[in-house]
Order: C-alpha cells, then structure tokens, then sequence
C-alpha cells in the first residue's frame, strides 16, 4: 500500500537489502518487526517492495520517535539475527521528507 | 543494485508506484529514463524495487539537479503518458539524506 496521507515535514527511514539463501524465519520475524513499529509513538505508515533488492520505507513524526524504534530491545535482537543470518548487505539510510507530490488516476 | 558509495547530506527522490493493467511500453520507457537520469549532472545512484507496489528511489547532489532532472523536455512528456496509461496512484517525495549506515556480510 501507498501511504498517500501525510504533510511534510516527516522523516523517512529508507532501508534497501539483498538476502542471503538463507531466510528461515525471517518473514515471520519481518512480519512482526512491522507489528511493533506500529505500536512505536511517531509512527506514521510503511511501504515495503521486493524482487532483487528490497526496499522498506517506514516514516515518522520525529528523529527522536527513529531514535526510540532503534532502542526497542526486541528489535534490536532481530537486528543482530539479520545480520547472521538474512542480510547479505543493507544501507540504512535516515531522511527528512521536505515536499511531497501525490497522483490519483 | 544498492548504492553504498554516498556520503551525506544528498537528496533522495522516493517514488511509490501502483500500476494500471496496460504496461504496454512501459518497460522500455522507464529503461530509457534511467538512461537519461544518469545523463543528468548531479545524478548519484538509483535503486529499485517492485512487487505489490513499485519502489524507486533516485540520489541527487542537491536540489537543484532534481529541479533540472524534473524540467528535463523528454522526462516531463514521459510523466504525462506516465499519468495517462500506467499510473493507478504514485506518491513522490523529495528528501534529504541526513544519515546513512552500511552494512556487508
């Protein structure tokens, strides 16, 4: 889904990965990353999309609201497991949205 | 591909798409976009993603190379047909990269 419902400024955090062979568990785990962040304060709405690389956007309120995402303890573990495990390489890459223009058919 | 040779602060152009039924030339089109977006001075990089939805994002030195890329004469023809036959919805944000983190199994 597109989120198509928010007024700059906002931040964006841009998160592009290529997967090892290896992806036991890992929608499972991504599935429920996406559960938590929902609960975060500051949330403000994800898009995801996969073929050779993926690319997750999730956006927030504030840095401060990214900030209390990257301390939540849970998925900072998963964090840690993505890394042995699931991801061959990422860039993670911290945005603030400034303009924004939307296209309806 | 992921484009991991960045240094921040640069520009992102995130663009979420959701497609119509008729791709007929869309393919070539947008190939021959990333063609000419390469082209264009202050063009960084370029990553893409689809499945449900589409997710493109394209790096920039600064605002002012996205602005000239946007007035490009080929470009904005192509965004009109773009509206007209392959665009169900797309949302297009224009975004500074603060940080930026890396990783490589």
């Amino acid at each position: 889904m597109i989120v198509d419902n928010l007024k700059p400024p906002y931040y964006a955090v841009l998160f592009s990965t290529l997967m090892t062979d290896n992806l036991e568990g890992y929608i499972e785990t991504a599935r429920r990353m996406e559960t938590l962040a929902k609960l975060q304060p500051g949330y403000l709405g994800i898009e995801s999309a996969r073929n050779e690389i993926g690319i997750t956007v999730s956006y927030w309120e504030s840095l401060e609201a990214i900030t209390q995402w990257k301390n939540n303890v849970e998925h900072t573990e998963v964090r840690e497991l993505g890394r042995e495990k699931w991801y061959q390489q990422y860039q993670l890459r911290i945005c603030k949205v400034e303009r924004e223009y939307g296209f309806k058919a």
